[in-house]
């Protein structure tokens, strides 16, 4: 008989990964605030859980992937709580980003109950997710990894270890995050550049695309100003960004890159960017080289 | 008979575009001011010049690929000279990365000859070059760029044209080292960060490699400390940095990231750096993140 | 007979602010946690109290001036706390520099106990404080701020009004040391350029002494190397320029000013000066600039 | 008699420094490209000159007050020039923020015709001039600087000595300007931040006016939005900030700094507003925090 599930957060990254948990042959109990994004997986066979709590099954394994901290703090201090449900022999399989703080905090909570906390935040957006593509960081204790091997075998490409500190795997994940970050600004940067003397960013964007498909997506989505509907929202972006910024003051790490980032990333929220992809900074690029926003907006 | 083509600049890049030009059939004439860095070229049939001039054929083409503007322009400007060697109908394929001011300066000089200036600046390292593999940007009037064409096929695996303002190329190819740079700075900052968060650089670098060719080669350098032999020398890193700030000055566009990059580089510089490879800017993300020189160095 | 006032903290500002008051007239009761400090106050007839809560009267005045926001909460929220023993009518004048969000919170803490909470930060140093030419911030209920004029025209010799908002004090007090820092930034960077073009920090210092008082104090501090002992310890400065980010994020505010100062400061924690003055990142400036540590240093 | 001095560059500043050599009894011979500035001094009996070289006298000198380096080479190598005209003996008081490598520049060419070339950039703004309160940083060979030594005293309120090196001088009044303007950033980006957090600029203006009469006026500008009619013209500064920049770069000196400025500035050129007050910053610094151009313009 197939072996039973748990997922919580069925969003664009969270409904793909559990469909391929669905294809490699676990049964699975879903659960999503919004009920409506769970349909197209009970149609399938998952069975849909009343509350978050109810996807656990005693000493079963529950996979979340929720937007931020505060999301994944709730449903884990939720009372009931699918932590409790677990209970000892449990395993959490923790996909969201969030800070290493935070994943350390979880994982103490969750000892008490005799819950193992496995930090695997994945790199990869929702295409990779869908195609199985994603790599996956993690962290936490020996058994719970070895036991869920064979899950992340069957959502990713490659599964990287990074030891028994939870708080490891999201360092790594959100370094992955700033470095795309970076890379975003560098190719608008360049781009304005580029426009600024005569050579159109779709023509500087051919050339970038030579790089690498990390390179030729993001230059393609500010050549062509398509930064809706958003791939990353650039509202998440900040905050990630942010992580970066405390997990590098807890350990006394100037970064002035990330310090860069994160103003041009505030300076986009002020001017009510959120909800855009977050290659949408290069509008505020294209401002302060005077192109007008009439005339940068896609 | 074979086509014959002057090739001035037999450093760790012109040598192996000039001996693919010879793969392909054309015969060399070549100068280097070090002569015997053009042995290898001569003993397979290259034809050493005794001076730059000598390498010029009327109404002919030649190929500089030397180290800066200011090279370029002595070489250009130098009595005789290759440029009126080369006379009406002749034309000069400039490799270099230089400033896109000192190619529009050139190609107005080339005209007065009958010369035409075909800016062409490639992407890629050395083994790139050795293997054909190169990108080129090309800019310069077209019929010059039409004779040319199939010797810059022969050199890489493609050629980017950007119109007839010689200028317009080497925007382009600086705004590429601008992004490579961006990258560099920014896999140094990521790998500190993970270090001073207990994950080595080693294994950081394993994920990052995953992304592209390109980070994995520089975050392996990183990782490794391994900053001589030099790839791309720091100093000549500053040089092209300074070279984007200046474009974006003249075109009123300001780059933060660029700025941030001048600075570390400069500190680099300071710290006596500017011969090891330019990732070596990681050691000074590193003493800034108090990992004592000593500890940091290689 | 006297008004009676209580005091906590009586470090390098609180001790001269407490004499102070005593001079114009006021009966103290002091308390600090390193008994010793209040030694001269009590001397001068301070009465000395065994904890915290004994320093206050039910419906009397208590200032407090500590470390920072988690010190102020602390004591705040101690068993038993002054703030409860104050009681209703009471008043709290909170001359530390804290965070507005913290002040906003002690305000509706104290609210619970009728308290009156006046956020007074105050700008200037320990000789200014023992010359009550303190210049203070003040903001909180009308009625609180009426009743604590005269005591805040003892220590200071101006007063500013910021409204009924308890965070609008720090706010202000906050920018006022962000602006402080960017001055010995901009300092610190000038002297060192100075220095490597021939100029000696003593003779570029004097130059910059006429600019006015605030620019001689902190230019004669770095010209001479005197980071010890420290008027304002770096690490506190560190934390007044995170609480600046802080409250910049929380109102989306890009402040790349700010984050320079951060990343500056964060590098010269790395390097271990958080003890001595602010003034000292002048080392690190240097140390960028090539200029090697040992000669940096004072 | 009076002894007769030559003065070139009759604006807002070198008029009111002429009238000052006026009124200590010197004999005027001034020149300016638009004459009709002359008039005043002319009226009080100052002798027009028709061209830059009939204001110098053999042995004579002259002092010249321009807008950049550009204006002042242009003016010392013109034909005939009034370098020329000074001869043998003349003595050369160049009173504008140009680059230390310009100034050394001219120092030799006016060392072909006998003539000593004093740095003499000065401190202050036009009602400093009109005041005889200027500062003035002084360097050049030591005759020559104690002939002028009672013509420097009549304008200013003090002389600062750099040595012989004229590039000195110049190295120290671009230092001042780059204080300023950080000044100029700090106080923007400060008033700001207040102003989202619901402080009026005035109000927050007030306080930082106890500082230093500095601050007072750039905060006062700022916070009634009156960038015009300029001070500074915000196009000279940006001058000014890159003549440090190449100035730290020529010297291996990393001022991320002055990078921060140079970005701000090019901003607000690329936004328009080149010819405002340079403290017109502000304008960009709150439409970054999301405070819409039609709102922040005065």
């Amino acid at each position: 008989m197939a072996e039973t599930v748990g997922f919580i957060g069925l969003g664009n990254m969270g409904e793909p990964i559990a469909e391929n948990l669905r294809r490699a042959g676990y049964a699975l109990r879903v659960y999503n605030r919004t009920q409506s994004k769970a349909a197209n997986l009970v149609e399938k066979g998952a069975i849909p859980a009343a509350n978050p709590a109810d996807v656990a099954q005693t000493g079963g394994i529950v996979f979340t992937m929720l937007a931020d901290d505060r999301a994944v703090e709730e449903i884990c201090f939720a009372e009931p709580s699918f932590v409790e449900a677990l209970g000892n022999g449990g395993t959490h399989v923790s996909l969201s980003t969030i800070s290493p703080a935070t994943a350390r905090r979880l994982a103490k909570h969750h000892e008490k109950y005799g819950v193992a906390y496995i930090a695997s935040p994945v790199f990869g957006r929702p295409e990779a997710a869908a195609a199985a593509k994603l790599f996956v960081c993690v962290a936490g204790p020996a058994a719970g990894k070895k036991k869920v091997e064979p899950m992340l075998k069957a959502i990713g490409q490659g599964t990287f270890d990074f030891g028994e500190d939870p708080g490891a795997a999201n360092v790594v994940k959100l370094c992955g995050n700033f470095l795309f970050a970076a890379t975003v600004d560098a190719l608008a940067e360049m781009l304005v550049l580029g426009e600024k003397n005569g050579i159109s960013k779709k023509a500087m964007a051919e050339v970038v695309g030579k790089f690498s498909p990390l390179h030729a997506g993001y230059a393609n989505l500010i050549a062509e100003g398509r930064f809706e509907p958003a791939g990353f929202r650039l509202a998440l972006g900040l905050k990630d960004i942010n992580l970066i910024l405390e997990t590098a003051s807890a350990s006394v790490t100037p970064l002035p890159l990330a310090s860069l980032l994160h103003d041009r990333w505030l300076a986009s929220m002020a001017k009510g960017r959120g909800n855009l992809d977050w290659s949408a900074v290069a509008l505020d690029v294209a401002e302060n080289a005077g192109i007008a926003a009439a005339k940068a907006a896609p």
